[in-house]
């Protein structure tokens, strides 16, 4: 028997898009006529699409090129009226519920950003203050804040294209995190992000815990390459990399890093550049690198770029826990009694960490250009914190070449970025990247790696 | 034993409130100590003193003229300082819970109110358009929507100062629509306001039913003389009297009049002349008048009016019923299902009735001064709309001078207010306000009724 | 317009009556035709009628002298077919979802008592240990018992025929209970058996308090003079007076006692003969005396008698509180929490007081007739269990003859009851009845009391 | 770092167990002590072990050889003491919440069924009737059936025993079943007992649908030999395996069969023979054997065993569905949706097939020894009911030889169960068997399979 590819039909939105007033209605359906419909299609796509195995954003974008997402107006609210949607999405032509779920969580974030953040110009958009209230609101306009909730939210980091041995070691510290009554938040792709919620899915059930949370958080450049996995429960979209970063530290109680690529080092980059502020210094924040046996040797690769880098103190932020899910699960856990017993001490609130230091470097957005790529100091001449922030935009603009739409349209017309490093920065540098490209963790398996940048020393 | 008067404590607010940003705190605070903060203070007494039996606002305000209440910013949020509240709004030192949540539902309104509605100018509120949508804002900001609920909420209007057998019939009219899973919506003050409330309690405690709405709308200037009942489990504060009425007529699916003095006399008014406009004709909306036997002849004389004011069309818009509170209910049920069939064959959402027409007149807020009250144009020379808008708005200035504070001071000051009608209009108008005074249902029994207007013909 | 006053309809039961065995149905048609129909069907009266303002039994009986109820198989389980029964009990033909409860309850209470307790020999009904266990299991068929739950349960005694002054009193106790968080037992009739669940059920409603509990204890001889006023949720019948005292004091945490008649004089001595057995000395149980300032007089009477044929040991054991409704919750409150804590600390279950040690005379059922009253032995000359055991049967007899059917047709046929008393104790007790009589507390007011007793000393 | 093997604790049970009276305490701990013991601790063992990978109910019993389950009695309640108990079954000291809930079932009905069953003589256990109301009061006592839900439970049998591609093509199945908001019953092993609860469990996480049911059933003498897996949130442990199988049928409102051995070959003549029953003609019950293309040849084999033994009409009850769980999903949901309204037609329960008539034969246990399966009447000359019985108890004894303690010793002592059949039948019979042993369908991969039977004709 045979069944359709593609489904166009009508669905109603869940949540939050059920009660709008009609001037919202208006301007919902003008926004998404004119500037955002691109970046809705594309994110709405990606949530159909989510069983898709490829990181090729374009490749997904090409299948489904007659894809269209349009908002209709009713007396009673909106309807998105889907045209030539991946039919996986269906179970006989009624939409899968998490499925909804998800894609209205993604027309709601895109549209809040839109309206409330960017026209509206309610926040300083230049300073950090601004940019924090920003983060802040539009994660409250997505229900992701829970007042009443003690702290359980473990981000895990890593890979999404890993080994599956690696993938299946992040399941199991995923199960023991589970077990032990921990939530778990992931950029809500594949592979590191995708197993440590399997895991812990599994572990719940066993827990009998309701209303866990497997938090996704995403921005639109990359959910396409890294659609959310059907486990995530809670979806938002962030407008951009630096403020899903900021999403991630501000919410999480805790960090859990498994091997990765270029992403994954940014990531690292940018969680010890703020953790090292003398502001934060006494501000406790579990940070847990671990992975199979097999990836020692990559955690010490890492270990001794940081130290290069960053310098000693910044060793003693993180712990590396090599083959042990039972151990990371027990060392997070207490870290996160303390952060509980601090904030409570401080009375702090527990669904954001506002106390956080984050310096401006770290959150204005950071647009890769062949141009500003190459202008990246990168040169121990100058403060950690500095340091830190343009190695993270280095790394932020590799994953751009690599995955992300406009980094790999961009690297087709002009050959690789160029990044210029002093040499013996470059020299640490191009070993730790030539490791991830040797061991893989650049693309999905299948495709050859073609790196989309050059290194020089000057 | 004796107990104190007076507490002095500092409380953390409910509900919404929970999660404000920083910018938010900071905005919170300055309003309050400029603005706003009288509007709240006052509020905010009026719902700590709930049980109190005067209708005087003024006369409350003395009793707790050292009351404050402050806005406290703290890490994990706000905190309300309150200094010589009432001490029957606690138990032991802790604020009742019910009280506590009315009391941040105030907060809520009225800084929503001032910082979204009135500050930001997202609506033009000199529009049709833009009132309705701010409305709309507000009760959604309150949460008082509720996409997946059935059409139930009945509103009951009617005198804050009616007699015991009046008070107790409207008690078994609120507990036959209880009992046949109906929900009540009032002003929330004492009276008329608070019978159908406490009968239908019973009633659903019968039913075993769940998740009663026992929704209150207020606002600033009758609050202090119409406080909350008790039973009140959602309140919502509208600006004006307007935005009041549209609130009530867009959230509600049938309405049930008590007798009542001027203020009912507004609503029947207001109510009427919206549902009059040819626009409405075809939208089905129950309306029934009821009351005790005794309470015959006065509706009789509202009757009356009504058919020499408005003419005979008017009256097909409503039954009266005497004496009979399960006739009452069945009626109520089946108008009540013939709206959620109408909603539902045209797709219209149940929880706002957007297809109503609200003619501008009837949404621009009146401020009742001496000047304005006696320019008010009471002639039967033109439409039906017109007279019923400018009845509503002497009936609404008469309220203001018995009960709300500004509207008493400048009585104090100037004498009652002159009214000037077409010599057969007025001779009815004098004879309906006439009978309310002699009913004593124009200020709580044991003081003695001092008009606040006198009627000369022109 | 007119209505009826009787419907015959066929229900669903609720509840545990859901899910039978074919071996079940069967069995319920077949006692239901033979044994306990009578019981049943007086029962089921009751409740129906729960409105009614008699305590004559027979009364009720007479105006529904057509009522019956019977028990109907069908394939997906049972039905209640119902004729003429009262129609108050229906809205638009359809059975109140309370009172449909309530008669599941009495159902599920009779049937259990007759097949499980009576019938199968499980317990034995002649020992302490086997009387317990049959009172737990009837308890926890009735589903009263709940695990999770921290003590909270305060019984309420006193009498159903009792001033209004001293209702609103018992109102007020009620509320403040219940603004505390505590739950309300009684026997579940008019009165102070209603009032502080209506009082508790408004503190409730304020404090947001979900899942309180008004739970009624009664007994198929006094449940038709007692109908279950309409907040009573649960519902247990216990088959006789003294599993029904056992049933209260087996799961209360504490005990009010109101101003009533011979039947709160028997709970007080049946309570403080128990309280008094050595080897209850060290378990905590608050008992509180309370009334209005009128009741003052009636408190000391009840103070003296008691030390009279108690001693002053007993008065140890419980503290009367005269017109402070607010002292009243905070002494109950403080005595709940430290019944909490002594369970706590040996383990034993909150739900059940399996520690007290109940003497087997106050356990054996006692039936009054003219033989067994005239034989009691009201005599100093024997322990103070006995004695305390004695008195309470006289009383017991007392409200047989006063408001149980067959009491009043034994007493219509051969006159009144005889007691024989030691002359001092005679006089004592003659006061204390007169005193009853005079302050009209042994019939609801209307009718005039004539004593179905009379005292002779020996 | 290292973990212990074995943990020793003491447990409170969870859920039924939770009120006990102080006579069942006494029962509970007598029963534990003298006869049920060996039953309790061997089942305790196989929850406790749930990951365990070995049908050797024997290898699990030696690994934990010291492992022991004691009955101890509190004040408030019971606890389980534990010895030696598998530390996989605690986190951090503490049983994980499933497996303390299955354990609880466990005893709960182990007791029941002794205690109210065996010992009480409540139900003639040699009548129709008498063993199907046991059968209903096992499980309603184990609260699996819910009056309030819609026809949803899926029966899923299938082998222990099956490939990764069978194992994998089961879960897709359960997935397509879950989407369909469809529940899972199975034996609650591994293999095809596991599979379409995971596949249900990923989809009813998509479908955002809560309170899903994984109902396992089990009984004494297999659990040990098929774990219950983690997904399974409500367990029934069934006296015999013909009270288990009569549970299926009056639970499952349609039934998947997947491949397997013996075991399997039991369930399907069982089911066949049951609705071959002239009675159970026209009652609908979807039954659908299916599997992935690789299993093509044995449903073939299947089905003409089925046509030769049992005949034509046999293979009306069923459809073969070859390689696709989209079709299999949906051809079940039809077929229950057939079912509930014939249930609703007939006013039938939805919870327990009363309806289906069951014959004697295929309820009395059958004890497979050497004598009674020799005594076995394999024969075509006798009804087709008569011969399914027969061919059911065969199956039943080599399941028992393969799998089942008593069996394996048996079979150890005396050699191989001898079985008599038609040369005909012979026939057919031992190429099933033999394709079973080829197709490792008889254990678990890794072992070699040794018949525990031979076939001889007569």
């Amino acid at each position: 028997m045979s069944y359709p590819d593609k489904i166009s039909t009508t669905i109603a939105p869940e949540g939050s898009l059920e009660v709008l007033s009609q001037l919202e209605v208006n301007r919902l359906r003008d926004t998404s006529q004119q500037g955002i419909h691109d970046v809705l299609r594309q994110c709405a796509l990606a949530i159909l699409n989510y069983g898709g195995s490829t990181d090729d954003s374009r490749s997904v974008l090409e299948t489904y090129h007659d894809f269209d997402i349009e908002i209709v107006q009713q007396d009673r609210g909106v309807r998105l009226k889907l045209t030539n949607a991946p039919a996986q999405a269906f179970v006989d032509g009624r939409m899968i519920r998490g499925i909804r779920e998800l894609l209205s969580s993604v027309l709601r974030d895109i549209v809040y950003v839109s309206n409330e953040i960017e026209q509206q110009h309610r926040f300083d958009l230049h300073s950090q203050e601004g940019i924090t209230n920003a983060v802040f609101h539009i994660l409250r306009n997505a229900g992701v804040m829970k007042p009443s909730r003690e702290p359980s939210l473990v981000v895990c980091w890593g890979g999404h294209s890993i080994s599956r041995e690696e993938y299946d070691y992040s399941k199991y510290v995923g199960y023991h995190l589970g077990l032990r009554d921990l939530d778990i938040c992931t950029g809500c792709g594949p592979g590191a992000m995708k197993g440590p919620m399997k895991g812990a899915n599994v572990a719940h059930a066993k827990q009998r815990r309701r209303d866990s949370r497997y938090l996704g958080i995403s921005e639109p450049g990359i959910i396409a390459a890294e659609s959310p996995n059907p486990i995530v429960n809670e979806l938002v979209i962030m407008p951009d990399i630096e403020k899903r970063l900021e999403a991630f530290i501000r919410l999480g109680h805790g960090i859990v890093i498994f091997p990765g690529g270029a992403g994954t080092a940014e990531e690292i980059l940018y969680l010890l550049g703020v953790l090292l502020h003398p502001a934060n210094a006494d501000i406790p924040f579990p940070v847990i690198l671990t992975g199979p046996a097999s990836s020692a040797d990559y955690f010490r690769r890492i270990d001794e770029f940081i130290a290069y880098t960053l310098g000693e103190d910044a060793r003693n932020r993180y712990r590396i826990i090599i083959d042990d899910p039972v151990e990371v699960a027990r060392a997070m856990l207490q870290g996160v009694n303390e952060v509980s017993e601090f904030r409570r001490d401080h009375q702090d609130a527990f669904y954001f960490n506002w106390r956080l230091t984050i310096p401006a470097d770290f959150q204005l957005p950071f647009t890769p250009t062949h141009e500003s790529m190459a202008g990246l100091h990168l040169h121990p001449d100058q403060g950690i914190h500095d340091l830190a922030a343009n190695l993270r935009r280095a790394f932020s603009g590799i994953v751009a070449g690599n995955v992300k739409e406009f980094g790999i349209r961009s690297i087709e017309q002009h050959g690789p970025f160029q990044l210029n490093a002093e040499p013996g920065l470059m020299h640490h540098l191009d070993e730790l990247l030539k490791s991830f490209v040797a061991q893989k963790r650049m693309k999905l398996p299948g495709s050859e790696y073609e790196p989309c940048y050059t290194l020089a020393s000057h």
